[in-house]
């Protein structure tokens, strides 16, 4: 079972903005590389070829302490924060240098997608739940 | 004074992922385009060129509802809610066919730069601030 | 028949990068938005959903002769400069104020993708064909 | 001095289409992940804070021989051809299991960026051109 996951990260130019730092979207970008390196170290892929299961995203947030620059190496420590039937929430933090830059929230749901059928909410395989294990650290 | 902006924009392809809808991550650029379309409205560029002030995000969120897909055609519905001495919050809902689609938040802050010195936050000058209006729309 | 198509774009913040100038990688996606629009305007969608033709794209070129700053607004004139039995081939330039800014090229290859086959070109259907016609104008 | 660099990567989610495939825009931003790369294995950034000289792209282009697909692990294999008094020339192979799926060519420009001065070429500082070799290797 996995709680968490630490990617070390390097800022890339086409990540920048004209006011010389990492564009506030990028972020988002950040935690779902860690989200999906969090589910490869469970053993998993979130979107193998072919799957009729999909995660979409149902909520997405960051509050933004400190800025990026290019090619700075910094740290995303994503962990899982809840688990609920349908659901998977997660808590994310940017730190670089040990002083956090960042702090994300990432809240994503199971859905069934079938050829010919709306895609509809459902609840999470016990094969995929029991991969994961809400953490007990306390995120920052 | 200006307090919304209502910018009509279509899904372009880039914008897709292999889940065969747009990336969470570009709602957040569509809610950046429509406040830079605000800030033109009001008369202003957020970002001129050689400014020495600047306006980084401090923080943004989004709820997801329903998903948008290649050339789809849409509204980005964005309001000035708060005006402190210091930052501007915006609240966004993305439209379709009268359907919302998702709600966005966004709180910028306004900063000094100049070369030398450190960054640092200072009030909103009285006519960039005399521009805006709190909306007295309820927003959804 | 249609052979060019002029779309009118302005730079978003969220495109240009920290030398203050729009990414070299952002000029493929403005491209590829003409070439849409081309599409539309010919009746059809490049991606229709369902679709089993797909339009991957062969080989992509672009020339820099000057930078676009953020909210530069500024022309993409794309056309079609060769139609072979399975490609499509066009040429862009990208002008503001009359003066060329860049100078691209696009290929494009039609294939069928059919589940459980393997995707191989087909010769791009008569229907389709027949809606573009290659282009008269000497591109500059 | 050197002259070439291979960049293992991976693909991440935002930079696949609702193809199903890595949108072809991205390629260009792999291969200049895998130059900066380079430069730093010279003991450079191509954009140190502060710098007054810079190096926009003159040219770019990539032909396109197999899809790449989310989390997929590759390589970006970028070698320097070409040295100029003023221009930086590479070309570039992306390669996935010894198999190649894409080969693209970057020109770089050195200019000098002053304050109140427009920008102009430059040519290339003895102290950066030395770092640099012209690649022996036969490049596929």
């Amino acid at each position: 079972m996995i709680s968490e996951y630490r990617l070390r990260r390097r800022v890339q130019f086409y990540e920048t903005d004209a006011a010389g730092i990492v564009h506030f979207s990028s972020y988002f970008r950040y935690m779902e590389e860690a989200e999906h390196a969090l589910w490869r170290q469970a053993g998993m892929s979130i979107a193998p070829a072919g799957a009729d299961i999909g995660w979409p995203r149902v909520a997405a947030s960051f509050e933004y302490h400190r800025p990026l620059r290019f090619e700075d190496e910094f740290d995303v420590h994503i962990c899982v924060v809840a688990l609920t039937a349908k659901t998977i929430r997660y808590a994310c933090v940017l730190e670089k240098d040990g002083e956090r830059l960042a702090t994300g929230a990432l809240t994503i749901a199971c859905v069934r997608k079938r050829p010919d059928e709306p895609v509809r909410a459902i609840e999470i395989p016990a094969d995929i739940a029991s991969r994961f294990q809400v953490t007990a650290a306390q995120l920052p």
